[in-house]
């Protein structure tokens, strides 16, 4: 299968590369960029000198092509994202889109993290790509809104306790780390090695975020009730991953061993979300460069409160590996196809 | 005035070190390490020298040196300090003591977590060194407990609202991020450069950290009343420095504004907390090296949480730095003498 | 093909792993560590959960089944491996061993560096491992000894000028920078995070490495004759790769234009050596991660010296994936089998 | 004593301020910079709160208070700093310049690497503000050009060598690895920590750097005869420090304890430069933060070849606290105020 990803120069956009040139019925067909339009992809990016050889191509021009590739991923910025969705959609191929373009439901929801709706009559479509919740429309879906990796490292380990309605849906806190490849390659002095190096710190707490209303989202709808949480995310001196723990309170009494027995049925059929052994906590080095989100839980009975721990890639499991998962859903290959490289380690 | 330094050899006694030579009024007469006794300190740590001559005692010796010196830091391990600390008591020297031994007033929580007390008898007249908190008792102190660096980081910005009553004083987490240098010296794998490296995970999540019961004391007594909370520290890929949020439930409606407000109230005439203008986060970066703890507040109302947020340099305002700082009340120094020196920018 | 890794729970047998777990024709059969025998690898490596499912073996029970396996890796420290490598000789296994116990020809050498020789009569039918310099030799062979990560990186970019006599064979210098898990899982303090990271310094320089034995025998049977080299190693705060410098004066005078040109020529055929752009200079980024070692060559014609660059990932190019390299050679796969993951960016 | 500094929003720059923060004779009297002007400057930098009341003033405003400072550091970008520095100097303020307009004695060779000199007549009276070559002349200056931070890792080690004879001048390899801090504050994507962290590599390599004319114009003056050099020099993924490694043959026998000793005798009385015991190699972690520069010799006999080592803090012995040094010197303080602070560890 022939396959284009639009905005192929960012982080998520070369995470995808890597991925689909180990991929064995991926093939890249069409990598777009603006600025560097007509520039070998190995110019671009030197690691990639010797393994691909293809161009860049403006965007314009890879629509005209649209109909000669059968999936087609868009790693754009919000905004910009949709208008080249709605061209892709229209000439009939399917997309799997990275941007928070088609994540929210809600227009109205959307407009107030982003502005008006470039394509709102495609959001009834657009399916939420996270495997673990919604298999099944994913297998038939067009459209793929690709989570965000914040969304994606919070909605895993906290789903099962609101299925189960184990715990209240108010007053949840996520509490998330994640390496500075989460930003993009923004050109903004806090992104520099020096600022950033040997630093840590939390930036818009609360719900000043966007990636809150995204959660509340999910997690409203796997509860069956209106979720509210504060969401605090900290840059973390590191490329990739994010580690997140999550505190809620449980609704009944609930022990370290019943809510890790809770996890452990939850995802006892899936290949990427790894309950770990009771005790063990979720660490980056354990996800890195995988596609693998490790996840665990811990009851502090005394103080009436449940932490639930994750670890993932942002850029795999948070962006491009769950991107592809979903892909693979999509063509009705095994799920894990392509993504089964080992952690990068050490 | 002469000082000793009790197990000088290890992270907090070399910054002792580094923060003594610098200080116009204590001078350096004795430092101390077992495993290094006799050799000179500019051998054992290359960055003093042309700084430092002399060279490390064995702490017997010291001991009897005590009466000649007019104060003394103990940077031991716990249960090993207690004795150390002793002996200098006997000999009338007053103590500063960077371990655990007398933070805990009460023997029965200090076996709990770290075995009998060694010297029970001392712990009644131990003052815990947070001098934001404690002052008036410091400036009359013969025995300081500085307290742990994660307790540091919790208790600057959560204090002010227990005080006010104008929080619940259960089902607060303390979710705390830290550089690696709060672990010591340790020879274990996980401290290696290969495995910390891009790598964050938390570990001994609820109440299995021995900081834990520390925070409570403190908090408890702040508050008149028990105060229970979760407390989950993560090891940072940075070398210095803890970055701490706190989850704490409003008891009435409480704005960001009014938090902010209170936290500007209540720091004044500190010189060493600086709250940071409405809507900027702490970072390490900004304390790296100094003895500040930067703090903030924010309140998502719409979800019943109140956010705080705080900065510092474990080894420095987490504890060395504290330490001094307490020295200078009880010699009767202005506090600030010899911690002024500004964070390590870039 | 069933394949055995002794030493599986250092790093270069960690690597050994993660390469081998993607190689369409090497199945690992058994994998060996004394302190970690029974022990099921993924609780070692929690990375590694979900992806493999053997327990480690106790080296003495694995040498009982080395007739049921293809092809052996041996991953132990030098010294101890050449008795393990003995025996898995003795058993008929074709064996690819990554200590330093095969790469010196003459034992009268190894007993300066390393001691006596344990297994001196292997040494003849032992190949040096470079497939670049012996690509024939490796074919045929049963015994390889994969050659360390200095010497890859300097011979690699060095051999052409040697072999056409166009530099001298004195006076070279060869100045490396070296990540930090080329030390290996060492527990020594000055491989602590907190000591490493943002640090950086020259250790054995001029002769006192074990590599510079090993770097002179290759480059003076490339040569024809002896050459003598000052080697300078460095540490570097990064987990992966190792970049070199070269300094050799040419022997007339020697263009950029040309340098890059004999290289050009010198690696057109190999997969692995990439040899830069004009001007473009090699870095860690481009090769983590990757079998590839990347090279470039800069004439200072003023000065009379040839500047040699080259960047390689020592775990990978630099020892396991070359292991495999050869493994693939030795077994008639094309030798790019299971080698060609894109680098690790960002 | 007032001393004003321009461009103080750089690295340098706030090196400086930092350093004169804690200066017993400069008071900081007016700090420039022209985006910021009118902002506190605890606004830009939040971690000079409650250190600094002072505002950014406008370059040209400032100016007019020329006349009202003892002392201007000018840290501007070069050909933007020489028109500073003449205002500066015709107000008759002595003027230490931390750019490279007045480190070339010769305009044409300023020419070649930076553009037609913008106050060619200041260029006799300017004094290359290395304390441990110039003293004598730095007492006297009115105008000095403070060297750059490469040049000072490769002089310091090289210069005694040269000025006994003891060398040959051509020939010479300056291999230095630095942190990115060097750089200063560019927004470019090389210095994101998504790119630099765990990244290392040489650029401009052999005379393409512009501290190359610098190094060999200071040199040859030292061995009064032409130097030729070729200068690597190479980035690192740390913040702060270069550590130097400079190639050279001896024109006689030349042992490591010759070697040493000369360096012992060279520096006897420097307070900044220490030769370290036999065996040491310089560290960044033993120099940073701090005003020394660590050196050593090692003579590999066998290969002809000399090797010198050096590490200092590129922002303080590498530029402010050099500046300062020299200021010192100036103004005719001892030499070290202000400059003492320990190095920063762990």
């Amino acid at each position: 299968m022939r396959v284009a990803v639009f905005g192929a120069s960012g982080y998520t956009g070369l995470e995808l590369l890597r991925i689909l040139l180990r991929h064995p019925h991926f093939e890249l067909a069409v990598v777009t960029s603006e600025q560097r339009a007509g520039e070998p992809v190995a110019d671009a990016y030197p690691a990639l000198r010797g393994l691909l050889d293809l161009r860049f191509t403006a965007s314009a021009d890879a629509l005209r092509l649209a109909g000669e590739v059968d999936l087609a991923f868009t790693a754009l910025p919000h905004a910009a994202s949709a208008p080249t969705v709605a061209a892709l959609r229209k000439a009939g191929t399917p997309v799997l889109d990275l941007s928070a373009d088609f994540r929210l439901h809600d227009p109205a929801v959307y407009r107030e993290w982003y502005g008006e709706h470039p394509a709102p009559a495609l959001l009834p479509g657009a399916v939420y790509g996270l495997p673990e919740l919604h298999r099944e429309a994913l297998r038939k879906a067009e459209l793929v809104a690709v989570p965000g990796c914040y969304p994606t490292s919070a909605l895993l380990p906290l789903a099962p306790f609101l299925r189960e309605r184990l715990v209240e849906t108010t007053g949840i806190v996520v509490d998330s780390k994640s390496g500075v490849s989460g930003a993009g390659r923004k050109l903004e002095a806090g992104y520099l090695f020096a600022e950033q190096a040997e630093n840590c710190f939390a930036y818009k707490p609360g719900r000043a975020h966007r990636h809150a209303p995204e959660m509340e989202q999910e997690a409203s709808e796997v509860a069956g009730a209106e979720v509210r949480l504060s969401f605090v995310p900290h840059l973390l001196p590191v490329i990739r991953g994010i580690v997140t723990s999550v505190y809620v309170r449980p609704r009944a009494r609930l022990s370290t061993a019943e809510a890790h027995a809770l996890l452990t049925r939850a995802y006892a059929g899936e290949r990427f979300v790894r309950v770990l052994p009771a005790g063990a906590t979720p660490s980056l080095a354990a996800v890195r460069g995988s596609n693998f989100c490790d996840v665990a839980a811990f009851a502090d009975e005394r103080n009436g409160t449940l932490i639930l721990l994750s670890a993932l890639d942002n850029l795999c499991k948070g962006a491009s590996g769950q991107a592809v998962q979903c892909a693979n859903l999509m063509r009705g290959l095994p799920e894990e196809t392509g993504l089964l490289e080992a952690p990068f380690i050490p």
